[in-house]
């Protein structure tokens, strides 16, 4: 079978899709043309996001097309849900070693029911053959003037994180042969790292209200690291009140630690928002059903202070980035 | 250096551009936030494509890295020349085995004069380890109502081509050892190859001229197929009236029919226009400053036929479509 009936038979759906929407489609032409043209309402500006996931570097071998679909669709929507941005569509470029049916089957079905599961389409894309890999860009629109930015954290807001942090690492680990969990344990957290769930609900809910947002991708630390910087700010954050689920409270400090604060992969969302919106904060994260901890504060002193429960500093070799190059 | 420091060293500029720029640019937020947001015109579709770029696969090691830049950016731009859109934006995804500044300063620089040459910005992007892959998402914006579409073509309407076809095509059986010429010449057609330029004035202009338009970037014979198909129609072409350079008209007569009807990577745009349009094309292709030649026409009856000078068909065995899984 050559390329282009390939794409046919497992991504031309976008009618079907359509169809199935509860609001009009903004994708007003779809795949088949040279560009795929995308109309945002009147007012809003287009947010857009790209990622690439290159397997043994983002993926292991060993998950399941389905759900390697799904996480690299939601991890490009998690970016969406960090601005506050509604989702509207995306493109794929897809590059594998040979057209594999056995592969694109359950890759399709995984990646239309995320998107389905998101009211988004499949606007465009390209498939070719090369090493394993997956870029997805996905667009949505936010109201200009309320899109949130890592650059809006200020002396004295409240630091805050939706879910919990770090069954995805603890998952890692297990590959790792680094922990040990018994077999619904593991079927839990590889769950989280396989099937991550963006926060778009609770990104739209804290428009006006969060001063800043980013996602989780490559760790608490590292990614708190990017808000201080764009905000020239500092932080404080007290690490053991970081939500996680009973599996990882109940290993080793030290690997609890390592998870919630440098665990990569969370897909949750870390903002600040000035103590006065607690309300408004808590009445969000109702709306979107999605829970949310308070874990720190902003400070005007630069820098990022790690405390324990007793409120004694952690030294900062406890974790470390996560570097695609290192 | 780590990735982050990387991609600031060589990517992020988008201030400089935008000082740089004529007209105020529509990227409202670039670099450095999970988004990117970009904010058309009022009234006007955003228009999207996607490629992917894989070594070995769409250019060769041999390509200097400021040539490949230019080549992943001007490819993604030919499909918005073929929508007639006026481009704005484009993010980067890049896989590279190291983090190679030998490679990165090159590309950087042969990226962004290609940027700055069609006025637009890096919005966004994606660095990461991996096998050599490039991912380009470019955004223009057009007129919803006018965008060039691929399935408007009607019986009767003449076909035209811009530029000149073959050229690429030829470089690349040098490189494959099939084809020989001097040095001079083989340095012209790869140019060709390495540095395509997109039509976007050309596309442009031919909003409300042209009735379908698709740009070449699979061989002439297939992406009409593309065109025939989206509009259920069928077309003759004349072969010995495609536009070719001196140096491939020197060729065997094979080759030139080769390259000419089958070659790939050409980015010139293929078009269709009523005849009573043709003052009309021409004075399109004169705001534009891109030759343009009428090589065939429409058909009602579906099919291709393919017919030399003097009006005998030629055998489909002269050409094959260009398949990424053949």
């Amino acid at each position: 079978m050559g390329e282009f009936e390939l794409i046919a038979r497992h991504f031309k759906r976008a009618a079907l899709s359509r169809r199935t929407r509860a609001a009009p489609s903004r994708v007003t032409l779809g795949i088949g043309d040279d560009c795929a043209l995308i109309a945002p309402e009147a007012g809003m500006a287009m947010a857009v996001s790209t990622d690439m996931l290159i397997e043994g570097r983002h993926f292991l071998s060993t998950v399941a097309p389905e759900r390697l679909a799904h996480k690299a669709l939601a991890v490009n929507l998690s970016d969406l849900a960090a601005c506050g941005a509604e989702p509207l569509a995306f493109t794929l470029a897809l590059a594998m070693p040979r057209a594999d049916e056995a592969f694109l089957g359950p890759f399709a079905a995984g990646l239309f029911a995320c998107a389905d599961a998101h009211g988004i389409e499949l606007a465009g894309g390209d498939t070719t053959a090369g090493p394993l890999s997956i870029c997805i860009t996905v667009f949505g629109q936010v109201p200009q003037e309320t899109a949130l930015l890592r650059s809006g954290a200020r002396a004295g807001d409240d630091l805050w994180v939706s879910g919990r942090l770090g069954d995805a690492r603890l998952a890692l680990e297990v590959f790792r042969g680094r922990a040990t969990l018994g077999a619904a344990a593991f079927e839990g957290v590889r769950e989280a790292m396989e099937r991550p769930q963006p926060r778009l609900a609770l990104g739209s809910a804290l428009r006006g209200v969060a001063s800043s947002a980013i996602d989780l991708s490559d760790g608490l630390i590292g990614d708190l690291g990017h808000v201080l910087a764009a905000s020239q700010v500092g932080a404080t954050i007290d690490a053991d009140a970081l939500p996680r689920s009973a599996v990882l409270a109940g290993q080793d400090v030290a690997l609890q630690r390592l998870c919630v604060l440098a665990g990569g992969d969370d897909y949750e969302l870390l903002f600040s928002a000035p103590p006065a919106r607690r309300a408004a904060v808590q009445a969000a994260s109702r709306l979107a059903g999605t829970p949310v901890t308070r874990c720190g504060h902003i400070d005007a002193a630069a820098g990022l202070r790690v405390l324990d429960a007793a409120g004694q500093p952690l030294p900062a070799n406890l974790w470390h980035g996560f570097d695609h190059f290192a």
